[in-house]
């Protein structure tokens, strides 16, 4: 399948080769702002690929950083890129994207398709496309230049689109690139799985002087997840659950999730569960957040924790632990992260409705009117 | 003047041999659970005290853990122990106290006075004693066996008696051993100045995963008080402040009292004012919390944020960032301060009482029972 990959961070150069050694045509693409991401991939003509899986040296179709290009002729697109970059990843492929063309994000964080054809909506895009999100990255990757190592190719993912009568569709796309994944009940329900918002902001913020004393040189998950601090994650995850349940969707614990996607090896405790990860604490454990303002302080309260909140206050399920983590992550930065409200159900005109409406519009990106 | 001080930690140590050299006479009590600190006292026949101020060998009048012996014939009581300390010591006075003696709570932490009183009601003792609460303790200092080295007395105190209508008499009294010390509006006012709550449960929080990780080779305000660290220390300074003024009290802010009191050489900044300090990161900088289960998180939050917040619900204060930090420490240790309730209002029958009815009380010791 000819397929666009956007993004060149370690994912998104993940993606790009370990696609084109699985036999697709891959287009590679950043963004005019990034684009020095791109010199060390043209130098070397490609990818060099490594660790768990395919490997080998990945001569891509496209190398590019001009989106008429990436997207020309393309069944496929794969957007790989922070939650952040969702918006303004819109507004620069709307007027360039084709009817019935199909766009992953990778992951979706929370709600990433709404945003996306929210952008779209208000820059007066009417071509038809399908989006849909999956619940987290592909791969457990790491990487420098033109050389990406995968550390885990993620054994179980979960997809939606919006609205969710259009999963099939996406689904069967998608899984052409990986077979493992399956259909999530709709993008709020995928959203709900994303294991971010309880792996990053809670921690993070009981790590912060750490981070900031000893200038980034810090191990999330070996150093930052004790057995004090996974308490926290575990009263998160209860919260993250009783949504799941009062909104009707599978409320799996994220260390059973974690055992099933491959990133632990028990799921003992929560504790356990992150410490003993080869991928998070193994040989090469994974390092960061670099500083207190990093992306696990940031994206993953603003599109994460915010998103969650708000849900909770509107179908009347507590969630006093990731409001507290919200507001001192607001008072650590002296910006408050309920108000800006990112990806609140409200931003997208959704504030108000029932768990039955909520349910319905997310199946068939209707709203029903009520007199 | 003879006098008894209460407890064997730092700072009890630190009074006995600091008053000693003053000229008054002093024994020197530890309960008997845990009167093997006594025992390199006693086999050195006194203490040796170094840093600022007096220095020299003190030889103590008695060292004991017979609170008879203790309090025979002593004027003044100086109760040198945290605040869990407070209740176990009013039972074990209780009995022993004699008429007239005057018992000063070294520091109070947060009402104090209020819960001593109410352990001897409680025991039924009938003996009319005057007392009251410090802001803070006399001394930093820090000490191991009959050695103790004082880095700051303190230069300005505040005391109040309950009632404040006692606090002349037992200032008096007070001031024969502490010139620097004033009088503060009542042992509310004086609880609102107790800089422990700001400076320990909010940056232990954000430090918690370093505490655990390291096993308490950490220095809280070295390390762990950063630039963003220090937001969460000005916030719970402003409610504090807040507090302060709905009660009509002064508000000053922590970096003023800290300067005042010779901790800080700086108040430019809450960081700078905790960082610069030479008690706190000097040569021999304040080392610990040494487990997240410290008196850093567990006594500064049961005995000071959890009253401060109650107070702020009884007479329309918001607290957010000390509730959050009061909720995160909850989950971090499986316990709920907030229910547990040690100091609250509630606790000694105060609750519901408006600001006018909390001072007339906290003045008086009297409850105005209207219709």
């Amino acid at each position: 399948m000819k397929i666009a990959i956007l993004g060149t961070g370690h994912g998104g150069k993940a993606a790009a080769a370990d696609m084109t050694l699985a036999g697709h045509t891959v287009n590679l693409f950043e963004s005019p702002e990034f684009k020095e991401n791109l010199a060390p991939i043209r130098e070397k003509g490609g990818i060099q690929l490594s660790g768990v899986g395919r490997t080998g040296f990945a001569q891509l179709n496209a190398v590019t950083s001009n989106i008429v290009e990436a997207l020309d002729g393309v069944e496929l697109v794969v957007a790989v890129v922070p939650a952040f970059g969702h918006k303004p990843l819109a507004r620069l492929c709307g007027p360039h994207l084709k009817e019935g063309q199909t766009i992953v994000l990778n992951p979706g964080s929370t709600l990433g398709s709404l945003e996306f054809l929210a952008t779209l909506r208000e820059m007066g895009v009417k071509t038809r496309i399908s989006i849909g999100d999956l619940h987290t990255l592909t791969y457990a990757t790491r990487g420098e230049g033109a050389d990406v190592r995968i550390m885990l190719e993620v054994r179980k993912l979960w997809l939606a689109a919006f609205p969710a009568t259009e999963t099939a569709g996406v689904l069967g796309k998608f899984r052409q690139l990986y077979p493992i994944v399956e259909a999530g009940k709709n993008i709020l329900d995928v959203g709900l799985n994303n294991g971010n918002p309880m792996a990053h902001p809670g921690p993070a913020l009981l790590n912060a002087g750490r981070v900031e004393y000893s200038g980034g040189e810090f191990y999330h998950y070996k150093e930052g997840i004790t057995p004090h601090v996974a308490n926290i994650v575990q009263a998160i995850d209860e919260e993250r659950m009783a949504l799941c349940r009062a909104l009707g969707y599978p409320a799996m614990p994220t260390t059973e999730r974690m055992f099933l996607m491959g990133y632990a090896v028990t799921k003992s405790s929560y504790y356990e569960a992150y410490t003993t990860s080869p991928v998070f604490c193994g040989e090469n454990p994974i390092k960061g957040p670099h500083s207190v303002m990093d992306r696990y302080y940031v994206e993953d309260t603003t599109y994460g924790c915010v998103t969650w909140s708000s849900l909770g206050k509107q179908i009347g399920v507590r969630t006093p632990t990731i409001d507290a983590v919200i507001h001192l992550i607001s008072v650590l930065h002296g910006k408050d992260y309920f108000a800006q409200g990112e990806r609140t159900l409200d931003r997208f005109g959704l504030g108000g409705l029932s768990v039955e409406q909520l349910n319905a519009y997310f199946e068939t990106g209707r709203m029903e009117v009520r007199p």
